[in-house]
């Protein structure tokens, strides 16, 4: 295959997959023309960028962001308005536009995911964003959750996330007006982690990402990831129980040999991949 | 009854219903020599009118807020000290202070109801607001938990309901000092919405209310209000295992054909009110 | 002893007892040459100190704070070092290290506890920070969750509260990143309550605790204490029922009487210590 016919088949791919050297995988979603919509083949060929990405050692971050103006503009609704003539007679047609998994999904990686919110974010696209750990946004991206002025409902577990990220107030007012707002009230409200210029946008995440992919190990990303959600309903004292178990689990590993004498030493850390490590995170 | 008559029955109500042309109830505690406090009947007219607004399908959204200097100062002191007299025999004060119902009812009413915060905000009136879906305040109210200044516990909920608005730091603050704070420290913990002049504080609320009532489908509303609070005690699986079932629910509905339709033709929707939908919320 | 003997012996404690005039007590980590790292008989100490504290009736607030540049930078990793090349044949080094307590051991006193961070706050000393109940921060005050650069996971519920304290997405990004922040980002996260100049930590947290003291009854401080860590994992109503019995008990305190009496003779409230009520708080 050409040079050319290879660019002309990646225009194509409804998600595009990226590894660059240090240890992160950036995943665009590439429907420019549909402002990323979900639908046309974008939710099955995400997940398979994702479980592509799981399955690499060297992937050891995740950066998710859109080809164009929008990040993400929410279900396509082309797909949408079919489905709406169609939903009386079956429901098949809104698992084939959402896909067989839902956006939490995300939420069970070892590997962490950060969100490069480029433009538009509204809708299924929102909740993805709001399913990745952590959150930059392009100064002036739009966001709504959209649903109640479309006589839909809080879809697939935003109505949990988004009050453990800013609040009950916030989530209120954010849910039940369908109201538009902007990167920088996200910002204020806790729903991105920063604002950052359109053009450093990428530049930022990917420092952020590196950073992380270098320093921080990749077992104890995949832990850590696993007590927040496990510890969202269980009391104090058995979190903290765990966190003990889980603390001398973590002393036995290479990991944290590296992580005490690299600090001695003040050099950087080199955390061997998660894949090499007999223990496996659980 | 002469329109005199009429003016000074409506002085007495200790709760004033106004029901505006844009589906918005206007709820105004109305007993401003006492600050709006808790007591002398306030408590019943209270649910008689949220009774009314929620049975009426006119009514989309509602507005509470309080006449005079104070939204609402807390519990009537002149009650509580009869009350505190009689405390060891009997609790039956207690209980005819606040009324029948704790503050929380409000949570789970159909109808999404905005208190616009004019003044003085304490004690089971803080409550009260906090179990609100959105708050506005005036720039200027004032604000207290006071529990711990009178030799009295976080009541009816506000231990529940604060540290998920604005954190667990915040809501020991607030709670364990029972300090004054401001509309404007309200709104950078999250506790208010917004802030706005004193003088633009309704016409602020009721043009956000109005866009909800006019955009946003009261079947949305009714089903999100429900799975903000399910969500809070479940896992994040169970969340949007069941959000799926309910948006499939919603495309079935007119709300949604409708909802679609007016995005497709760029105009408002036109929902029609919840009680004449075959399909009522569960 | 002579004074310079006392002096000298109190250089040597790992952490100062003092009893302010006001019914306050003020616990310095005083490990300075350690950073006030947690080994070498802190953790024992701190116990015995919190324990002297919660029983002596004329303490009605603890304040927290570290001895020289740091607040708490962590576990000793002197000490850890050396666990590390024994942590196949033993974890019984790491209990030393820590003691036999769990961070959030100081969430279960009646006593409130306030934290004046005057320094770099790390690793376990950021958890014991988090665990009280209010913190103010030195400006300039440099903060790190530090567990996934060094191999190690969400140590000692620190996963548990973090979210509760800043929401999901900022406790995502500060224990995934393990990256420095500084005092002015925690209390923009809601992490710190306030930041104050270096100099007038001590002095704006006493005054802070000396108000407490002074005007909060001890019977409402330790109920509201239970109730905030109850209400995390129980439904609103079943917290606003156990909320209305609560109300009523403390109804019959000698407390309430009191801070009803002072408010209206708008006087200081005078609330008897804790231990000397007959109603223990349960």
């Amino acid at each position: 295959m050409s040079a050319v016919d290879r660019a002309v088949d990646r225009r194509a791919e409804p998600v595009l997959f990226d590894l660059h050297d240090r240890g992160v995988a950036v995943l665009t979603l590439n429907r420019p023309d549909r402002m990323n919509s979900w639908g046309g083949g974008l939710a099955r060929a995400f997940y398979e960028c994702i479980d592509r990405a799981e399955a690499d050692p060297d992937v050891r971050v995740i950066v998710l962001t859109g080809n164009g103006r929008a990040f993400c503009a929410g279900a396509d609704m082309g797909d949408l308005d079919s489905i709406s003539g169609a939903s009386d007679s079956s429901d098949t047609d809104v698992t084939q536009l959402v896909g067989e998994r839902h956006p939490h999904f995300v939420t069970q990686l070892r590997t962490p995911i950060i969100a490069a919110i480029n433009g538009a974010c509204a809708g299924i696209g929102l909740t993805q964003a709001l399913m990745c750990d952590v959150r930059f946004a392009a100064a002036g991206a739009k966001f709504t959750t959209a649903f109640s002025r479309r006589g839909l409902i809080a879809e697939y577990g935003i109505s949990w996330i988004l009050p453990r990220i800013v609040g009950w107030g916030a989530a209120q007012d954010l849910l039940l007006s369908g109201r538009t707002f902007y990167a920088e009230e996200a910002k204020s409200l806790g729903l991105v982690n920063d604002v950052v210029a359109p053009d450093e946008l990428m530049a930022h995440t990917l420092s952020y990402a590196e950073d992380m992919a270098r320093n921080c190990a990749p077992s104890s990303l995949a832990v850590i990831k696993r007590q927040l959600h496990k510890d969202a309903l269980r009391n104090l004292h058995d979190a903290s129980a765990e966190a003990e178990t889980l603390m001398h689990e973590s002393m036995l590993r290479p990991d944290f040999i590296e992580g005490i004498t690299a600090f001695f030493e003040k050099r950087p850390p080199s955390f061997p991949p998660l894949s090499t490590q007999k223990e496996e995170t659980p």
